[in-house]
């Protein structure tokens, strides 16, 4: 039965492995959109925890970040992840009205209280009411993607009504074609966040970046203070945005196995929806009875409450293609 | 010369290598009061980066750590550091007029905007005007330590106006005779902020704690979301509470490498303040000058632009105490 353990995020493998206690082990996690590929952490050598992280050293963590955003170095920001980097935009005194985009991601409408869910058809005519408009891009679930000119006309169009947009790009590393940041003016009334571990496939670091004007910054360093992020997202964050080689690599990569994974699904007779090659949504009216058969098999799918028929799945590493293949048969 | 670099915060021993860089290496950093003789985070084994840290792995922190405060586990929440956790307490509506004790750490009277500086001296009758006071205990900079039936007895007066009393207790582990936990009924409207870095000697980890009544952690909940800390804070963190034979021997260290300090200062005409045994508080006309003598010595200690006249010393772990006494000899 798919219960509220599986459909509020991913990544809830603890509760299947206590629901589904009798699948095949090891189990496979398609919960969430994590690169299974992920960026050796190691190669940042051993982490000192002892003293409190080096400014300068986060500003190099930062820096790195920003090359790789195609951002400018004094507009990033570290944080301990984005799900706290959403959870702080109330606090940065943004106008309102506050609308998000739906289907998104299931913090946005949480973090902004009071937020009214809109389309994204509706875009358009909401900028122009000025306010704040929250929306992902990629988007998650369905990994529909916004030209980057199409956001920056609406910035423009919700900035002369004194409004600010907030572009969350969590999954951006894996689709640089998305990212609005190298095309964005200086004085444009957009936030964007960043997230590291879902490219990295480093999600246990908690790490991620708002990007923002400064003077939007000056109010986020009010509540991040002097140490926003560990020894360890400073040391690793900082080795994997300069390791340009394995980034470039894994962008090819990644986009090889979701061309693989849309192939698996069409021999099952299933549509993988999405152009973030970290994850596909699938349509069909079985979606609880396959969520219910995969994690039989000890897969365990994101499934979601206010839309039955979708299933999410992410990127198969490897052996979990056979296995995902092999339970989709299985029938 | 003692500049801004200093005064605001300590551990900056980046600016201290540049400014003096002709000093004796390795530096030493007395300038937090952070265990030098830490735990040892190699015995939680090697960290996981690559999933989502797991929520019951979480909980077993928050238990873990519980049962070390002397707190009920489900009134204690894992934060990215207590200084984001003072830094998120304008958010969880606390009532008005805001006040902080001074002095006290620089953090407090920058988290809560518009909050007015009061004397510990004062509590008494502040408390009995309602509204919210922040105050550490022990104190930092000067060690100074109130009873906790005191600050129980505060509590209920400020309670009886509607007011919350919020205190920070980043200094406890070293000193559990200062904790309000252990005798703090769950219907008081007190917040206890712990930190795990001081103690266990590991501050580049940012792990920290909130300890408040449900209806609090509610609010709290909202703004930090399903993954609040790495998944090395919860597996070091863990292992860590969990290690009561090292938190016995290391309390019994920490108060004998104290009483040492206290012994090497007198020695050299200095007193050391304070009952938290991780760092001593001097009061000296030659505060400016004793700073650039020790710093020219490679050793980094706490100046503060308020009162010039003060250093705070953390305890030096062995060679360091010879090398701290030469120092101070060398004048």
């Amino acid at each position: 039965m798919v219960s509220d353990d599986w459909t509020f995020h991913g990544g809830r493998l603890d509760r299947a492995r206590m629901v589904y206690a009798d699948a095949p082990r090891p189990w496979i996690d398609l919960s969430t959109g994590i690169n299974p590929h992920g960026w050796d952490a190691g190669l940042a050598g051993p982490i000192d925890w002892r003293a409190l992280p080096d400014p300068q050293a986060l500003g190099r963590l930062e820096a790195a970040a920003a090359a790789c955003f195609g951002a400018a170095p004094d507009r990033v920001r570290a944080l301990p992840g984005t799900e706290i980097g959403l959870r702080l935009l109330p606090a940065l005194g943004l106008p309102a009205p506050f609308r998000h985009v739906e289907p998104g991601y299931r913090t946005h409408g949480d973090a902004l209280a009071g937020s009214i869910a809109i389309s994204a058809d509706a875009l358009d005519q909401e900028a122009a009411r000025g306010g704040t408009i929250l929306l992902a891009n990629p988007n998650n679930p369905d990994g529909g993607i916004l030209p980057p000119a199409t956001l920056v006309d609406l910035a423009r169009r919700i900035a002369g009504k004194g409004g600010w947009l907030v572009v969350d790009e969590a999954f951006a590393d894996a689709c640089p074609e998305a990212g609005i940041l190298p095309m964005l003016e200086a004085d444009l009334p957009v936030i964007v966040l960043r997230s590291f571990g879902k490219y990295f496939g480093l999600a246990g670091l908690r790490l991620g970046f708002m990007i923002a004007p400064p003077a939007m910054l000056e109010r986020l360093d009010r509540r991040l203070g002097s140490w926003p992020v560990s020894a360890a997202a400073i040391a690793i964050g900082t080795a994997a945005y300069r390791d340009a080689a394995w980034i470039a690599a894994t962008r090819r990569r990644l986009r090889a196995d979701a061309d693989a994974l849309d192939a698996l699904l069409t021999r099952h007779g299933l549509e993988g929806r999405g152009a973030c090659p970290l994850f596909r949504l699938i349509e069909t009216d079985d979606a609880p009875a396959l969520f219910e058969r995969l994690a039989r098999q000890g897969i365990l799918t994101r499934p979601f409450d206010y839309q039955p028929r979708w299933l999410r799945l992410g990127l198969p590493a490897d052996a979990a293609f056979d296995r995902l293949d092999r339970a989709l048969a299985h029938g």
